[in-house]
């Protein structure tokens, strides 16, 4: 299991409206989600950025990312998130969210240490 | 259970020393969170942000850091990280760590819709 964190901005004066739309996502998006093998997925906020949380069970993210890209229902949505948001410097070339490098993990280490 | 995340800066060319010192947590400090009934702990590093996740299964967030913040093998550990780290514009007063709210959860919806 691999832990994913995530950022990015959200624009001014969208976060109430990014907020409405997150309180009820749709199904299939939901479940394309899972389909990819993705768990614990939360959103956080702080400041103006959004802070994304997953663990990826999966052994191929680069793909089940494109799955989620190639999902009819999932383009509909990101058609209304996407203007919402707005990448951060950090943010590689042809990336949305910005990907953070895991540098500590209580359960790894206590593994480690056994 | 609550799922936490936070934020602080690591200070210019202080990243090295805190990695280093993440490569091995001094066990009575791990179990000591494991203690304040924190699971599923990791640390992600974003420019100059480390970003903390994690879990709270107990009742009493606030007790349970305090908790933490009265043991000595926790003080010394912390008197060796929190000069490489400066707390974010976000941070409340007295807050070391910024603390982002949860605004999606992907375990929740699903529950929800059900």
């Amino acid at each position: 299991m691999r832990r994913v964190v995530q950022e990015i901005r959200v624009r001014p004066g969208q976060l109430d409206e990014y907020r409405r739309l997150h309180q009820r996502v749709p199904g299939p998006v939901l479940d394309r989600i899972r389909r990819s093998h993705i768990a614990n997925y939360s959103i956080h906020l702080l400041g103006d950025r959004l802070i994304g949380y997953f663990e990826y069970h999966g052994d191929d993210l680069a793909a089940d990312l494109a799955a989620m890209a190639a999902d009819e229902p999932t383009l509909r949505w990101w058609a209304l998130t996407d203007p919402l948001q707005e990448p951060l410097p950090e943010a590689g070339a042809g990336e949305h969210w910005a990907t953070a490098r895991q540098i500590f993990s209580l359960e790894e280490q206590e593994q480690e240490q056994q």
